[in-house]
């Protein structure tokens, strides 16, 4: 099958490499992928990933392992971490923290950007027939912005900053403005705000006066400085959500965090059970996101549209 | 009065200056004082203070405004937050976090290393006749300690890790121990390891094979290297609580934070109300830390003594 590999010292390649057989997983031809903000971290050396990249992805099943079959000919998207099943965490539910666990297109687990990728029917969740491939590639990052949900209480009163307007950034607004309807999105870019505004998003450039005002500030920026930035914005005993996943260390506003009391909370996946419903009906949106469509032959245009463009997916059954 | 007074371009000096007057405060002869790592810190130029230093103390009340009559001839120990009773915060009971407080010996308000101090009768708590004044004075800090557990559960089968040797350190690992019997502390130094371990602390300086292997970690460093020290320790999922209050950024294991999904939590003053029965009790003992008594007089042995031993305090009545 055709796979787009990252090698750290060559960089993208367009290979030719086995189709992935693993007797235990079923497997799934990819449809459509989604290029993240984490996926240009790892080309910047993020993770240390070497392979096949891509974690956000619909497709359908095409083989399953005995007592699976049901999963034949269904649309699903994937939960992207396989845990070992055996230790303390996975015994607990908790995959996404096993520490021998793999995640697609991240860790040691071949990604999506390929026509094939594989994954435990525990993994897959079936596609509402209603809901196309390109809203169906969201589901991943959504239930990473739905993550928040599940980690703090917002009471409906609570004023919200989202700092960074990118695709996590518009995403995580949206699932936040489902708590509360007091959400603003700072962000740097006017054509990514305007997007957001079509949204009927809050969305401004302008942090003057607003230092200390938010009760929760979501990091959404995917760059280091975003920390200190949301931490600008909080309220003393206010909470700073971190989302964003980038290589490298970040200087952090220490002082300010112990003297104002207050919590950082670290974020990353979360439930795909969540944001299906929430992108079915409409409460969290994202046509207005993708700008542009790309076969995986014509990936060095897809990287470049993703570095500058809300989202950008791949067509991975799509030849040119 | 004799004061020790701060100034970032002078150093420290002592000086004669005039005794406190605000009538709406109680006057406070100062009987004994401690120096804490935040007045170290203060010296390198955290919190851009200058004044009188000097913010654990206990002392006896000579004055008291109209219907505060009851605390003349009390012996006492002082909240060190005031504010400014009208805002928000205030209003909902924190002052510590209220936009204009004033802080003795850290912010806008005169200290304690002085024959004098003036604060409110609210501020003000009564020391049990049984304790001692070099036990109140450790009533703000062990306070401090204590705001760990209004802020997080400790369960009593939590695995915790104190990391940081130094007076905070100790303090925080005897409260901790209130909780749950598995806390150990983490220190570079041999001499302040065997002070915790005559308190029957687990003290170590040996981090091999420890990482990932607390639920709750605390960082009572004073470096702004503790944060990462503290966050290496902690598992997936985990809290770290951060005690140190120093000059400058830290670097932050950024990336560690939202993979591992770990909840920060700053941490400053806490309620004396629990810290009194604490020490009272002993529970948290304290006579082992002091190392030196000094009078005001002798502030460069003082301090110099305050920069390697656990605990140095001030005899402020004492004139040599």
């Amino acid at each position: 099958m055709r796979a787009l590999m990252f090698d750290p010292s060559d960089g993208l390649a367009l290979s030719d490499v086995p189709t992935p057989s693993p007797l235990d997983e079923c497997l799934i031809r990819v449809t459509k992928a989604g290029i993240c903000g984490t996926d240009l971290q790892i080309l910047n050396g993020y993770a240390g990933f070497a392979g096949i990249l891509g974690h956000e992805f619909t497709g359908v099943v095409e083989r399953a392992p005995a007592g699976e079959a049901h999963w034949i000919g269904q649309r699903v998207v994937g939960e992207i971490n396989v845990g070992c099943n055996v230790c303390e965490r996975c015994v607990a539910g908790v995959k996404e923290h096993c520490l021998q666990r793999t995640v697609t297109g991240i860790r040691g687990r071949s990604g999506a950007f390929a026509e094939y990728l594989s994954l435990p029917a525990a993994n897959l969740h079936r596609v509402p027939d209603e809901m196309d491939d390109a809203t169906a590639v969201f589901v991943e990052p959504v239930a990473a912005a739905c993550r928040i949900l599940e980690q703090i209480a917002i009471e409906s009163t609570a004023h919200v900053a989202i700092v960074g307007d990118g695709r996590l950034g518009i995403l995580c607004a949206q699932v936040v403005r489902t708590r509360t309807p007091d959400v603003t999105l700072f962000g740097r870019y006017s054509r990514k705000r305007q997007v957001a505004q079509t949204l009927g998003l809050e969305a401004t450039s302008d942090t003057a006066n607003q230092a200390g005002r938010f009760d929760i500030v979501v990091d959404a920026t995917g760059s280091p400085q975003g920390f200190a930035d949301a931490a600008a914005l909080v309220k003393p005993r206010g909470v700073v959500i971190l989302k964003s996943t980038c290589h490298g260390e970040a200087r952090s506003p220490f002082t300010k965090l112990v003297v104002d009391e207050i919590t950082v909370v670290g974020s990353r996946c979360g439930p795909f059970a969540k944001a299906i419903p929430l992108l079915a009906s409409g409460a969290v949106q994202t046509a207005p996101l993708v700008s542009h469509t790309f076969p995986l032959a014509r990936f060095h245009e897809a990287f470049a549209a993703a570095g500058r463009h809300l989202k950008v997916l791949f067509d991975c059954c799509r030849e040119t």
